[in-house]
């Protein structure tokens, strides 16, 4: 049969990188081009205390349906618990547990995005959440970033010009892929120029709680007094991605219309890991346990910069995140130099898999360090330096 | 501020009925309005055992990353049970682990469906499914439900006369919410007129194993040689829809992208569902616990019907399911039966609701009989009867 699929899922087609990526999983090969957490980083004993005593006491709470908005005592901890600790949400503010924070993108463009509008996003920025744009059928406009965060004249330039647009997409924290931190100045900015252009913004903040080093920043959502930006958050780095929790913090009308979006989608996410999850944050030091984990992610940061300090690649040293962005000097073409990579057994990602549009001039590789065992992280560098 | 929401999005809102179903969560209300399984047909003891289990020895397969395809154990187990069991998917086929059927009927949209293509479904259909349909922008086009399943005829006409129609939707066993079971000459004819008319079908079990008298009618699937059916089945009514664990069974071409779709949506399914899921089939006796649940919904669907016999309610006992469909007389209005029942406690689902249609024609109410404790169900049949 000659199946024909909708255009929207035609055009979501990168296929040269999927390609490259499909190496990646080899067995035996160095994983820079994962994103995953370190699996010593999981609270494995807390959480097998806490399902051990959630099926016990609480089965049916566990095992039947739940309500779309998500559990209750869940969305109130999490609310009380950004506002106290981030100074974000206000009482025109309403919070949708999700699926992961990636259904936070999917959601926000499926409820406010018709095809051939226009989203606004960093250039280079995460594979996942351009995907999830392109498979609504919009437009993608790329803002390119500087060492502070996305360019902001640019992205004036580009509220002028861009018909259509509906929002803003940024990371401001530990960017993925290049671990840019955007600055305070910046982060007004793009609030401001939100304001001033009457578009909404996509704050995505999976990272925030992995800083290393340095001061955190306001989020932009704190600058919120008109109701204009939906904040992405998750439990995927600091818990487990593999239970799949996320959030939206937003405007009401917001959250109500992506209710109703996520009814039609998965009805509701899995009860056990929405009452893990609250069980995990009232009753567990999770500051703590944050602590531990940024511990390990300094150290193995430290191992992979420290590393490649000397070497002809050019890069930032993040102040948090999983990522390590690595400009290759212009004689090393990137993609010759990942295929050289994973022939190697190491693998990275090219630059280009981040691009908005094709055409964006990237030489570079993402290097991720969670992954990596200290032992991998030693000796995935070292090839690394022979093949530069 | 103004909120402008996609036009997909604003074409969802049939208000009136979700006010309703508001009203029947409150609390001390008679559930018949629900669609949950009874509490005590979780198999408690078996999950706590699977789950620390799990934990103990292998955290990190629990709480790390998946594959979007679903955790392959589990995809070889499920399309092995469904050849053996339903005798249905050929090695044309491949089957996606999704977050729940709703996920299926999401996705299938999603990657079959432009804006404006036309969707064939039952009407009165599952809600649910529709709700699904029109937060794509697509044309539904309803067939009506006779007493052995859809008017083939009044396919047929519609598959002449509607443009770009992309698949056939249908609930062939204890239709959701007429109760309704497909005859095997009327798959037969389906599948037939999907090979004609060259469409697909998506066909949606979810209640396929709680048959509670007569013999089971072959799969729509288990005709397909040509790969155009997309079957879609789910953990939900056995296991437990907390998990929000379902799955496509459909042509390679076709779960591909699907699984491209799934990756822009929520990534994977939660990773302790799928491995609870793939251990309970592996090492408990499924058959005897889908056999223990059958006896608990027997009983409460004869409670229920054996309660309203002699009434002016006319309605089919369905031979599996959840559900029971009663039309009412000319004299009694649907809307007024409905908020006088939910005046008396008892809360039923108004038949407009799953009409596709707002024109389409019903006058009758859907009664749940599984979530009802039994005596609930004696006192809510009571007072229905005081009531018609």
């Amino acid at each position: 049969m000659n199946y024909i699929f909708s255009d929207k899922m035609n055009a979501l087609a990168p296929s040269a990188i999927r390609e490259i990526l499909k190496a990646t999983s080899q067995p035996g090969i160095i994983p820079f081009a994962a994103g995953n957490p370190a699996p010593e980083a999981f609270p494995t004993d807390a959480i097998q205390e806490i399902s051990a005593r959630l099926l016990r006491d609480r089965p049916v709470d566990c095992l039947q349906y739940g309500i779309t908005e998500g559990f209750s005592p869940l969305r109130g901890r999490v609310k009380a618990d950004v506002r106290a600790r981030l100074g974000i949400g206000t009482d025109a503010d309403e919070l949708i547990i999700t699926s992961g924070a990636m259904q936070v993108m999917d959601l926000a463009t499926k409820v406010l995005c018709n095809e051939g509008d226009t989203i606004i996003c960093e250039t280079p920025s995460f594979i996942g959440s351009l995907n999830t744009f392109r498979s609504y059928g919009v437009r993608l406009h790329g803002v390119p970033m500087q060492h502070d965060g996305m360019d902001t004249d640019a992205l004036e330039q580009a509220l002028q010009r861009e018909p259509n647009v509906r929002f803003i997409y940024t990371i401001p924290n530990f960017q993925n892929p290049t671990g840019i931190t955007m600055s305070a100045a910046k982060r007004r900015r793009v609030y401001d120029l939100a304001q001033q252009y009457n578009v909404l913004v996509l704050e995505d903040n999976p990272y925030g709680e992995l800083r290393y080093n340095g001061e955190p920043l306001p989020c932009i959502k704190s600058f919120d007094e008109d109701g204009r930006v939906i904040y992405a958050g998750s439990f995927s780095k600091i818990l487990s991605p593999g239970m799949r929790v996320g959030y939206a913090l937003a405007p009401q009308p917001v959250i109500a219309k992506m209710t109703v979006g996520k009814q039609a989608g998965d009805v509701h996410t899995t009860m056990w890991a929405q009452l893990l999850v609250d069980e995990w944050l009232q009753h567990y030091d999770v500051a703590a346990h944050v602590c531990k984990i940024c511990d390990i992610y300094t150290a193995k940061r430290d191992l992979m910069c420290n590393g490649l300090a000397d070497t002809a690649l050019r890069f930032q040293v993040p102040a948090g995140g999983l990522f390590l962005w690595c400009e290759l000097p212009l004689e090393i073409d990137m993609i010759d130099f990942t295929k050289r990579a994973i022939a190697a057994k190491v693998a990275v990602v090219p630059g280009s898999a981040f691009a908005v549009q094709p055409e964006d001039k990237i030489n570079a590789v993402r290097l991720n360090f969670s992954t990596p065992t200290d032992e991998q992280l030693v000796q995935g560098v070292e090839i690394l330096r022979t093949l530069i």
